[in-house]
């Protein structure tokens, strides 16, 4: 932590009255996600970015009993050597294995929280899905924008989720993750298959929203395709 | 708002506290239809109507978080011309988009309240029932009532509820659903395919407890029509 | 009321600090039946018998929003004439029209406590057992006693449930349950086909946790039968 | 208890203000896995060892209701006669029937927290796979361990977990999840064919955390074994 900036009181950086603080913020969501399957296990979170800090949770924790004094809190934007922290939490804990891949939604679309699921839904839909993109049309796709931080979709347009193949390792996922979002500029989301879904927003509302657009999207898409129903309209 | 009527201090319209203040119950209500499934992302809604006053959330927010002082009140009946308003929220929000599919229900059903859902079973029901009507007979639906607040249907009767096609945008359901309700002055609700539904009621609770209802046998008639049962008998 | 008995104060008959008191207990058991889909709409709910008194639910009503000052409070026995009360609300409502069927369970199985569902699982399995009995074996049924209040059925007995035809009024199943309940002196529950089941218990623990157990068992019943595999073993 | 140690004052062993206490962690876990469905009826429930105490809950009552007066304390380990206790609860109350299972668990694995579901994922899972063994591979088993207390298995593992047979009464599955467990020392759980699973680990949390990532493993396993698709990939 060579270059890590001076803070006086890295723990002033997560212990606030206010709700809405980020690292009041996390835990609230990471336990509602948590009664929505969306990280059962110790799997999946959320991040939130308020201009230049990024508040991340620890990896392999249960996710509906974080607290903020287990937040991380890191420098937007990171040097491209070594990782550094505003703020460790005292417990011997290690920031989510997603970091790397919430920083491709910060630099590529200049997300401010980016969200990450193992909710059945999504992985259901890569199966189903064989190929290398999710495809609805003709359903409330509205919820969703354009490249996840662009205007909303159109009932009358075709919502298209590309899928990439999973990796043993969560950070593995960075190159192939920022690859598609180059590739697809308009995609909100990335689905991973056999694993889950990382969705971004503006804020945490939006990425939230999104999130839960795109979970019911891949519910109703999976029962239509079980059910012999066609999800892409002409 | 140039016909508005005067309101000295318009909070006080939303301002209470009574917990069975419209003001009050719109968000406990949206936070429960959001445990449902039937609001999530920012989609659907309720709306009630005391006399000549309406209350109404929000558009594009998450519906489990609305606060009261977040309501629209408007008074009943509007001017043909431009809609106005008796209390707006100082954020920077926009009223419901159902707000005129609502007011369909107010007058051609005297309702007092109206609520709608992007609800998976209603879905699902468009989805099996291509044509222009779900029916479902031989079931629980003695809680649903005929036109929405007539006297309640018999097992013995068949409920029908009306089917009408999706439009990109929200306003534009307007007619076809005004017009599916003098069509069928026995239906009880819409429903608009690969979108949701809408169920009125003459106040919150008929309307909530007649959703309920229907959403139920939505849920039982999919299950029955994927099992390859019958969900109408003679 | 001309033979009720007089009691001077009946509303002291359901305000009690006592969380366990029947009042207080028949609101908390419906919210909780609720979050379990059992009883949607206004359908369903619980009554509780203590020695000579039977505490009552009003009919119609959101089985989640129940207050003890709704209760109902009847004597038991019953005149075989004109139905009394001990103590009736306040405001214009009617006691559950489970009313009679309850009663079976009092006088036929000594039960201090009977609820009644709509859950679809109970509802699916009256329509994917077509004959009068559902059943099933080698499955969890030990939580299940014989005829309700006697000994634990064991892994290796055949657990049955009988099934009676619907009624378009819920009062006019009464002669057909109490045929159904003599004629099958083992069943702990009575299915009604269509529409639901009626499940018992020497009090309301144990009608609680075999209305349970037999929701489990209808539940994983209708997935084994949809997915091809016995649900009986010899 | 003739052989039991001389503790002054029992009650002391359950009774504590920390939220964290063994006592007090069963009844708060037993009511969350009750809303997963794992222990509906009466069945389930989890045990918590520290060091030489052994924290079990009682058998046949509702999981959800468990006060921290309810639960048993038991020495660990146990003479090879009668059972002993540090303190029984003064209510009629039996310890859980699954107490010798919990054993095996303690005394082949070192585990310290074993937990029992009924969960229909697990059941149907045994059912779906009709052999010795549930097998999945290219999910997210990477929060499973190998034997429950190693290293944790990796994307590219396949996941086993054997499956003995049902006994009528409990106590019975000790011989046989004993000798289970010795046979295939990577198995970080036991499922038990048309009842439910044992999961255990090194504490509460990876004892939980395992119990819902294998959770989630069955049900995504079944829904794939439904829809056709191969649970295990070469």
């Amino acid at each position: 932590m060579s270059s890590a900036p001076q803070i006086n009181d890295p723990d002033a950086l997560v212990l606030s009255p206010d709700p809405s603080h980020p690292a009041n913020l996390i835990p609230e969501l990471c336990a509602a996600f948590y009664k929505l399957g969306w990280v059962t296990g110790t799997g999946g979170g959320i991040c939130i970015r308020t201009g230049d800090k990024v508040y991340i949770a620890p990896s392999g924790v249960q996710k509906e009993r974080i607290e903020p004094s287990h937040m991380f809190v890191l420098p937007y934007p990171q040097p491209t050597t070594d990782r550094i922290f505003l703020r460790r939490p005292t417990l011997n804990l290690k920031e989510s294995a997603c970091t790397p891949l919430f920083w491709n939604a910060f630099e590529q679309r200049n997300a401010g929280s980016c969200i990450h699921t193992h909710s059945q839904n999504a992985v259901m839909a890569t199966l189903l899905w064989p190929g290398g993109m999710f495809e609805i049309s003709h359903q409330m796709i509205k919820g969703v924008r354009r490249g996840g931080n662009g205007p909303a979709l159109s009932y009358l347009d075709t919502l298209r989720v590309p899928i990439i193949e999973n990796t043993p390792n969560e950070e593995d996922l960075k190159d192939s993750m920022a690859e598609a979002m180059e590739r697809h500029p308009e995609a909100a989301a990335i689905l991973v298959r056999r694993h889950g879904i990382y969705v971004w927003g503006d804020d945490w509302q939006k990425a939230k929203t999104q999130t839960e657009c795109l979970d019911y999207l891949f519910e109703i898409g999976v029962r239509m395709k079980l059910a012999g129903l066609p999800t892409v309209l002409n």
